[in-house]
């Protein structure tokens, strides 16, 4: 079991002399130096892991891993279950937020059904992985059976290492699933141990009373896990999601095969944590797209010593916040390769 | 003189009724209420002063206005005056960070000269407005006469009516000028009446000492003023800038003519000060663009009571921070016309 962790150690660190030429270029271009803040030490890291002259952010993809969550009987979300089916088809017929956003950004959108609870009989317009119709209910026993969870992990890595195939040269990833802000809270507070009154949020909109159960179905969860959580994998199999399972494969395949990958809210950032216990590398291959209005996630961030790209209170999930951040990254790409030096402009420095 | 004040009265608030139209609309999407954060209300805005049952953002325009400044012979900067030429003709040639961020947004890129220290010999790549070649230094004498802020306010107004005439769909103001951060910090210290000390930043990047001298300078120009600052254009005539002054009248303009406008950085939030000054109604038209690096900006931005788009810690002008939110907004006016309805894509709204 677990076979692909003996890649995971093949994980990379970032090239220093590479990075340390892109600074140079930036500091000759033609602005007072440091002045694009934060967007230059994005710029910095894109370069130094796609290792060309002159980076490229043509052929763009999102993926939106989805599932449905045991979880979702204890009343944690203000929508049915049902929803993840429907939103699903919704992402395939183009309709939904991400597709604007998509179509805005020159992205394909890419949805792998890790578990939901449908059949989608074989639909061409999506991948199937599905693991099982949904998770079990964490507050009552592991989530999923750790051959469950191998496959999951697998099928997010497989979805990675295929993109890196077809030439993807940024990635996206976001998610669907009633419930799994509770699932991502849960990992997160287990893996951290922050309290779960810290980092549990209103998910889609929970009202004071649906937020007080919420927190209460995570300690519950937490307490008959206990003997177990000491290992990010087994936090996973207890608390975690099959889309969670399958973003974290994705992310360590994402680092493994230096594809710069966007990361989008709360939920992808649950992912982004489990595998940085995996492998702390990864870490300089992903942009944190946004900070989302989750309470917890702020926290997250903050512990994982990223800085998100935008901050305007999003909690929407779908990447959405990923693919408006990839907007900005496609900037800076731009102003890396097309602005002109001091010496070409004729511009004094200093 | 000024004329143009009667115009201004007749700037009209925005229209509750189509912006609630907006709000309705957003809510029908298949997503959670609110769950898009700040962009919703940008989106609702945007809706209600363009008017249209589908916004549009086609037709882009980022307008730099450029003027040189007579405080800059107090070593209040860290490159010399002629960087102002300089970069205005790395603009025209598309060698700048802007030309890289408008081809990327899609803008076009117009650059008016409004007072620099050089002879551009009616290069018609340019729009010629200048009004004299710098002001003359605000530590030792008013920046300008009446007559040139007249002059200057009234170009700023012209460009904005035109590009009204032209069918431009969303404008974004920006600036070049060696000195001016220098004397934006003035005129918002004069205005709000915050210590110079908490207003005053480093601009392109002074150090220390450079910081402790320009402070100083600017003490003494409101010092020699203080007499005649009681009047937000008497503020701009002692302390402001030709281009600071045009961008003024460009926002009045363009909260005359209905142009949703996105503002830039330190310099244009102090123009747009000024403008709100003169009638706080402009407020609702413009759309600021991120919180600059220069450390009088969260302050300005939070007495305005408005919210930045971006945090980037950028620092650059030129409307650099515009074009990157130009995106952003965007990226919100595909989202109003193209998700679908709860009703549309047949998902469960609760």
């Amino acid at each position: 079991m677990y076979d692909w962790i003996r890649e995971v150690k093949e994980i990379l660190p970032l090239d220093s002399a590479l990075r340390q030429r892109a600074r140079q270029r930036l500091k000759e271009q033609t602005r007072p130096e440091g002045s694009l803040g934060l967007l230059e030490s994005f710029i910095e890291r894109f370069v130094a892991i796609q290792k060309k002259e002159r980076p490229e952010m043509e052929r763009k993809r999102i993926l939106i891993f989805a599932a449905d969550h045991g979880v979702s009987e204890e009343a944690v979300s203000r929508y049915p279950r049902e929803v993840t089916k429907a939103m699903v088809l919704n992402f395939l017929s183009g309709g939904a937020t991400i597709n604007a956003l998509a179509r805005h950004v020159g992205a394909e959108v890419c949805v792998i059904d890790m578990g939901v609870d449908a059949d989608f009989k074989g639909d061409p317009r999506l991948i199937h992985a599905k693991v099982r119709g949904g998770t079990r209910n964490m507050a009552r026993e592991p989530a999923m059976t750790l051959e469950e969870l191998d496959e999951a992990l697998h099928a997010g890595w497989e979805v990675v290492r295929k993109a890196k195939e077809e030439g993807i040269q940024i990635l996206a990833l976001g998610e669907m699933g009633i419930g799994n802000t509770t699932a991502a809270s849960a990992v997160v507070a287990a893996l951290t141990g922050e309290e779960p009154e810290s980092v549990t949020g209103r998910g889609t909109g929970l009202d004071e009373e649906g937020l007080r159960r919420k927190v209460e179905v995570i300690k519950r969860a937490l307490d008959l896990h206990k003997g177990f959580l000491n290992d990010p994998l087994r936090v996973l199999q207890c608390l975690g999601g099959y889309e969670i399972a399958a973003m974290t494969g994705a992310i360590l395949a994402a680092a493994r095969f230096q594809i710069p990958t966007v990361i989008d809210g709360w939920i992808v950032s649950a992912s982004a944590l489990v595998a940085s216990r995996i492998n702390a590398r990864i870490l300089d291959y992903l942009f944190f797209a946004h900070q989302s209005e989750e309470c917890g996630h702020r926290i997250l961030l903050k512990m994982l010593e990223v800085e998100p790209i935008l901050n305007l209170s999003m909690r929407l999930g779908e990447a959405s916040g990923a693919a408006l951040a990839m907007s900005i990254l496609e900037a800076g790409v731009r102003i890396y390769n097309e602005v002109a030096t001091f010496a070409e402009a004729g511009v004094a420095n200093r």
